[in-house]
């Protein structure tokens, strides 16, 4: 063990790294990094299992810096002990101190907040939006423990970051899971950006919070080296996880940097030099001594993974009727959620990687046919959806394949933790049940309406390391297809959004129709005009099309089951149809419709309507009414597929 | 007081109703109505002041259920006191009992959840996607401190609800803002959906938890009418809001329905007589009494109000200087988040009734503005982002007008919310800065990306209430557009949202000119192409058609600073610049590229191509760099508009 002297003197040459790195960069935050040099020191000098010649180690103790900003700390530290950056180990390179000064340049791999996709494989997640880090720690501590580690996860959050409910909800998920690996390091230096931090979130209040929420809870001076190693002792404990409150200072050791109005600003040029004699006063007291290098972390274990291309997949009727749903299957009809289930069920079967969350609602996602199977691998997370998604995203950047499933309606509580999984690359799939308005009788609080919009901007985006959108959706219209695009969702790399409906519909594809990323399907074709549809809509679009048949309108069906589509086929498909095309939606705008307009203003020639949920939706007692009522009804469509045709120009 | 008899047989009374109607409309949630039987009835007909032929009356006690699902027994005393229902007070009916078996029935008020814009106006907000009504509580009671009314806000949360971050982010601001007017009952029943509740979310825990967050805490039978009474003993106190913590039973008095299966389920039709004979059997030993009649409201007082549209606005450069901003003015660069701050300030001069929410970001936001010239109408909500719009959305209902801001980032955080919001039709004001990626240093984790696509969508529906979207999209390109589009914010009933940016911008607009919500402003004519842009993007858009200029290119500049746009008048200035238009984007997919592909491919003749973010941003120094990296800079446009320009067809 290290004396005290020797954190003190790191604390001040790390602090001082960051107040030269964020000077450079011309922006940063010095004084938060500065409240965690202790911890910083102690964690990766000490208390870590960890090799800085290789992050990527599977088996080494992680940290999530969950208040991303005072990342200054992290970076100096890194370079100090030679640690390795780059996008892959292949790649690999050493982080001189020299580099710090890139700090948040374009070339360089140290992002102003925790960004390991840029090169900094320290971090598993990308953090800096608050409140995220807990809960991506409890994915990695989740996955530690199937994958049989004893690595453990450090999580260090702000005091002011504590606010964020999520926190909480982490706290109770980590409790509820026995993740006792996991150690959450409460920075309280009491200042926020705005303004103090309130007395919600003083120390002793987070220590009964925390002591509430079934933590075990040390209050500690977070600048006391003695302090802080000793509140280790005894972790990990066999019944709860461990928190502490640490008492730091913002800008601890830099007196030119103390005090309310320097959060977020770096030191002027002209200020370095005091600042620089601050820090080294600050422990001028203190003999200097050598810190001793870190631990080496455990030898690596071999984690349980098979490869989704080279498995073999049950036929989609063996599929349904091994999840019960024979019966269903012999009745032609069968709700996409069900079918999900039931795929869900047979990727367990195939991939031991695959694990499951849900929030309290696996009954409706169908998610619970996979916990029923695997109960090992299906995580309950509750009625917490922020906390699924970032802990999901954490499993993923372990190297599961999580699936995470809600109402529709429900995921859009995390759509900033989505970003962030993004931003992370993180693996992660995401299946919305109850999407649209179909679901009729719970009414509007319970509907996805703007699911598409959101997902289908990501598919707008090409994510630079792989050939592939930033998210897949998907968005199948029979059980067929669910079965099908629930595959593609393991095959695949990247995230994936699939919507799914609550109602039984009838079966439109033979069972082993082939689903492909980008494709679409012809159900019906006639050179009148084109009605394109995707999910429960291509059922009254189907509906549609026969109504105009009776009129002797010949009308193309299209089901648009995935984004983004393959514009130049789909843009033919549209001129075959006579150049008109209707697109048919049960959500707000932003979604297929404004896909295809997009494919069509970009082509010339074709010439689009949307028609879409048109009112804010209510309950009603069927799906016919709740359609008829926002307008997206089997005669609105009829009536707006002929208007179109009779459209001048 | 009543007798614990009379409230006991009333619970029975209202719990046959809720039963009944559940049966009727095929869905519900009986089993979770019949857990809050007594608490209801001791809150409609005992303890809260208010008049059931009067719910409008602005000074009676309120109601928030957050854990909506359980609304069939809030209908049922409603019927049985008479309540009035409909959209608006002068179309006032009375609900009769015979009309509860129209839940969930398209004609009916009685919503599946709580719905006041379909004519329940007892509640004053929108519930059913969980964790969000103590927020709401919030708002209310601070809206009553406001208009001088001692109006108490009784809010009633489900135990598995309370696994939501959200309900203590709201628990932490009610103690922040001493909003000691609320009570929170916690409706304890130990089921949840999929499974039983999580021992996180026990009756003891949540007693540990709140009295932790600094609640008074009272830990009571919640079928025990005379526990129920006393736990209201010395409400409100002084210093703390109070917590009722109410062990109940799932399905309480109706043996038929106890038990895990019954979330969610209403009773088959042959079971019905068998759980009215064990309702009745449940209170068989209490004597029959009558409840007495409710309390009556306070008499009203007078709130402070003015009509947005009648007072007389600061010229342009008066509210700058006011603010501390002439300076900048005259250097003639301005950042839009600035001019924000400074016609939020001058909105409170003007209007008593605008109140400004922040979460610990003002001094980025500018938010702080406001805050120093009029402290008691701003509200610190810190690091929470989705009690702060639940809060606001309370006070909107309130008749306040609520200005929300944080970054654009961290309010996607609260979609959600904001879609409840929405449902609500609450007249709130949301402003996202630091938005696209021109804030550059900070990277993505701090970047909005995806909320063009999210609030783009809401303006494509029509609110059935007014002649306007669900949600007026507004995105200055400088300082002057922000200021009078703050203005149209107070205006315009409706929920808006702006979006600001971080770096300093030339002003490109004369001081009075005007902006109108559905406009757009033509910056420079040629007949070559039409590049469109918004908000940060006008001026790389503007330096390369200057550039384009330079080779001969004659290209209009459209700034669209608003969605939705008038589609027919966009159209003809699209012909006249070469039927070729090229949209420019800081964000993902699904903003006014999508817009504008969307009306040109419904009018034929016009060509769109869209510019957007191709890439997860990172760390920059500059704006310039970061807009080049996502290819999305100036010399990106030119190419881009020479590459369309020599397109052929």
């Amino acid at each position: 063990m290290a004396s005290a002297a020797a954190i003190h003197h790191k604390a001040a040459e790390l602090g001082k790294l960051a107040v030269e790195m964020t000077t450079a960069a011309g922006s940063g935050h010095p004084s938060s990094a500065l409240s965690l040099a202790h911890i910083a020191t102690h964690l990766m000098y000490q208390q870590m299992r960890w090799d800085p010649a290789d992050p990527w180690h599977p088996t080494a103790d992680r940290l999530v810096l969950s208040e991303g900003h005072a990342i200054p700390i992290i970076y100096a530290a890194y370079a100090d002990l030679g640690g390795a950056i780059g996008k892959t180990k292949a790649a690999a390179q050493t982080l001189t101190v020299a580099e710090l000064n890139e700090l948040r340049a374009r070339d360089s791999m140290l992002d102003g907040h925790p960004n390991p996709a840029e090169g900094f494989p320290f971090f598993d997640a990308a953090t800096g939006s608050l409140g995220m880090g807990l809960s991506v720690a409890a994915g990695l501590a989740l996955a530690a423990r199937f994958d049989k580690s004893d690595r453990r996860i450090y999580c260090v959050v702000g005091d002011g970051e504590s606010r964020e409910g999520q926190i909480w909800e982490a706290a109770d998920f980590i409790v509820d899971h026995k993740l006792t690996s996991i150690c959450a390091i409460f920075n309280a230096n009491g200042e926020g950006q705005a303004d103090i931090v309130s007395e919600q979130q003083a120390p002793q209040r987070l220590v009964e919070k925390l002591t509430a929420f079934g933590w075990n809870v040390v209050d500690i001076d977070g600048h006391d080296p003695d302090a802080i190693a000793k509140a280790f002792d005894g972790f990990p404990a066999e019944d709860r996880p461990l928190a502490i409150v640490a008492r730091t200072l913002k800008g601890w050791g830099a007196e030119p940097l103390r005090g309310g109005n320097w959060h977020g600003k770096p030191a002027p040029k002209d200020k370095l030099e005091e600042t620089f004699a601050s820090l080294d006063q600050s422990v001028a007291a203190f003999p200097e001594e050598k810190l001793t290098r870190p631990k080496s972390p455990e030898a690596p274990t071999t984690p349980d993974r098979s490869d989704p291309c080279s498995v073999e997949w049950p036929a989609f009727a063996d599929a349904m009727a091994a999840a019960g749903l024979g019966d269903s299957l012999e009745k032609g009809k069968l709700a996409t959620r069900r079918a999900y289930g039931a795929a869900l069920k047979a990727a367990g079967e195939l991939l031991p990687q695959v694990v499951v969350l849900d929030g309290d609602v696996s009954n409706s996602t169908f998610a619970n046919m996979f916990a029923k199977a695997h109960p090992e691998r299906f995580f309950e997370c509750k009625i917490a959806e922020q906390n699924m998604i970032s802990a999901a995203a954490g499993m993923a950047r372990a190297g599961f394949i999580p699936f995470a499933s809600s109402f529709a309606k429900f995921l859009s509580r995390g759509c900033d933790q989505i970003e962030l999984a993004n931003i992370s690359r993180a693996n992660l799939k995401l299946c919305g049940s109850h999407a649209g308005i179909s679901l009729a009788a719970d009414g509007p609080s319970q509907m996805g309406l703007t699911d598409v919009a959101f997902f289908a901007s990501y598919a707008t985006v090409r994510a630079d390391d792989r050939e592939s959108p930033l998210c897949w959706f998907f968005h199948p219209a029979d059980a067929v297809a669910a079965y099908h695009l629930t595959r593609q969702m393991c095959l695949l790399n990247g995230m994936c959004y699939m919507r799914t409906h609550r109602p039984d519909v009838p079966l439109l594809y033979a069972p082993d129709t082939t689903f492909e990323p980008g494709g679409f399907h012809v159900l019906n074709s006639g050179d009148n005009l084109a009605i394109v549809a995707s999910g429960y809509m291509v059922h009254p679009a189907k509906q549609a099309v026969a109504e105009l048949g009776k009129q002797q309108i010949r009308a193309t069906l299209i089901d648009a089951y995935t984004l983004p589509i393959d514009g130049e086929r789909l843009a033919e498909a549209l001129t075959r149809a006579g150049g008109r095309a209707l697109v048919v939606e049960d959500n707000y705008g932003g979604g297929v419709g404004s896909v295809v307009a997009e494919i069509a203003a970009r082509h010339g020639g074709i010439r689009v309507e949307t028609l879409r949920c048109q009112r804010i939706p209510k309950s009603t007692r069927s799906a016919d009414e709740i359609l008829d009522y926002c307008g997206v009804g089997v005669n609105n469509i009829a009536d707006q597929a002929l208007a179109l045709i009779k459209r001048p120009g």
